[in-house]
């Protein structure tokens, strides 16, 4: 069990986007280091492989064959593809609603893949959500569909980047909400779901990212976090008090803080993790800070799952020409690999101790 | 005329605060290049000023003599100080309403410095409002009480860094709307105000900062710019249509993007200047990627001021500790001058050619 490579789920996401090919490329560059099992339609990213690289070598299973066998054993050259076909010819950079629910099954066949322990993690590549919207699904986006499918009440999205010339540390924002209208996010912040995100962010940077006392800095909603009321009420009404009781059940939490100062180095530095109340207020930041190198890990779930943090550019999205960049995809599998690695320390340290 | 130096009004801001102090320091670390004016309590900042270096000579002068007889002559290695004084002592760090008033005072006073012609521009030290407000005037922040002072109907708050090791080229970041709660930003989303800002971010990058054909991007209200609508209508209702508008006026607007997208450097560097919609979606970017060298512009004003970036620093505020840092300050004043010179240069042009 120990020895053999992390299994990473990887969803191609929108098939008219630069999910496939990104998929493909860090797929086949990683391929040493994890095992990748790419989840989408396999005779499309078989044509895709064949103008990317000629090298790229896929063996395609349909999800009855992964049902009845579990999945088969793959050569180090090769790349495993449950197949999900998808229901219109693909045409990059034309979205067809008409692959809004093959992109939908993609994600339910990840689950699947984890829940039946056939792989350790899932990465993301990202979807169009007007696609699956236009296909008649309701669906606000990765994170809040993945906590539905796997019943869990709160889930927080957070984006990290790695160390670089740019940045001393690592930089982890959460965010207190998510895909709302700016409108709706006020009212969003509420102290039960709060203080169950602050819960959630200081578990997972425990058991997952192994930091003994996260050190969590926590935005204010309003500029100068409500300079004292005059300009809004939440951070007096609702976030301080999330943060003092916070501090009451041993979390090192410390705010609320105006969001314009705290990303100052000079304050960053000493923070495992900031706390966005809303995602302008922290993505933009974070984004202008990794230059293309963030991932997105959904904290919470009952899997370990991570993400490129960009969109589809559909722009980009022309067969084999290589323009679009798989930088955020592999930061994102060696992430969750990483991930991986100390959920099996952990399981293995627990199984000798009890 | 053109040979004298700018002459820079200098407010100081909130005494308890590390304005004083930055103040001076900036004051007299670039009096070879400008002739700062400060103003402030005189006695307050002569003792500041021998607790920081016994060097600096101050020339204090009462507004009634200002007004008598103008701004005296002043040698080199003098600051000009115009005595606004204090109502309480002060001490460093706290707060004291009885000194909101005198704080005003001080704008008053360099907003006639300018409309008398005894000075070219202001740049204002940090103030704090919960000060003025509890001392029972409504004050919302310099910008708009510079606004209301010089009956300017409409004007804009620019943050801007110059480029650096980490940022290839400056950063100039506008706010659509400044210190309002978040829960009031959508609906003040207007579209006359917001053409109103583009024509006058549009207009000062040609006069004030000498850019032909200012390019400005601006970033949608919702998460992902709304995406078309399944996020919030207001980039559909109000942005977009101002954008289309603004074009059709022959300015060189773009978007709305949404804003973790749009501050992403290979975005940016297409850019003289991004329209934020709001205060943390702006300024937490700037002020991150300006490593604490931001500068505060009003842009609209029939006059020129800067700011620093950053607040009263309180905790900083230690009498001749030295702790403060006057880097933002240095650049506020250094970009006023090249403001001051460009109005000049374009003046005699006038002149000349008329």
């Amino acid at each position: 069990m120990l020895s053999r490579l992390p299994v990473i789920a990887i969803t191609v996401g929108e098939p008219a986007g630069i999910g496939p090919e990104i998929s493909l490329l860090a797929a086949w560059d990683l391929r040493s280091q994890i095992r990748p099992v790419l989840i989408g339609d396999a005779a499309y990213l078989a044509m895709l492989a064949q103008d990317l690289d000629k090298n790229i070598r896929l063996m395609a299973i349909s999800q009855q064959a992964l049902r009845n066998n579990g999945l088969p054993g793959c050569g180090r050259d090769q790349i495993t593809v449950i197949d999900c076909p998808l229901a219109a010819h693909v045409v990059a950079g034309q979205l067809d609603p008409r692959n809004g629910r093959a992109v939908l099954a993609t994600l339910d066949s990840a689950i699947e893949c984890i829940q039946q322990g056939w792989c350790d993690a899932m990465v993301t590549a990202p979807l169009q959500k007007s696609t699956i919207n236009d296909a008649g699904v309701a669906f606000t986006g990765h994170t809040e569909y993945l906590a539905q499918q796997t019943k869990t009440p709160q889930v927080v999205m957070m984006l990290a980047c790695e160390a670089s010339a740019h940045l001393p540390q690592p930089l982890r924002v959460a965010l207190a909400t998510t895909h709302l209208p700016l409108r709706a996010v006020p009212d969003a912040i509420q102290f039960d779901h709060l203080l169950t995100s602050l819960q959630i962010i200081h578990d997972d940077l425990q058991v997952k990212f192994g930091i003994a006392k996260p050190k969590i800095y926590v935005a204010g909603l309003n500029p100068h976090a409500g300079e004292n009321g005059y300009l809004g009420q939440e951070e007096i009404d609702v976030i301080n008090p999330v943060i003092l009781h916070a501090r009451g059940l041993g979390m090192d939490v410390h705010g609320a803080f105006p969001a314009d100062t705290l990303f100052q180095q000079k304050y960053l530095k000493d923070a495992d993790c900031v706390l966005a109340m809303y995602h302008d207020q922290g993505l933009s930041v974070l984004k202008h800070a990794s230059f293309g190198l963030g991932v997105n890990i959904t904290l919470g779930l009952p899997l370990i799952r991570t993400s490129v943090d960009h969109g589809t550019a559909l722009d980009l999205a022309k067969l084999g020409t290589g323009l679009a960049d798989a930088g955020s995809m592999k930061v994102a599998i060696r992430i969750a690999a990483e991930m991986v690695a100390r959920q099996h320390a952990a399981t293995n340290s627990a199984t000798r101790h009890h």
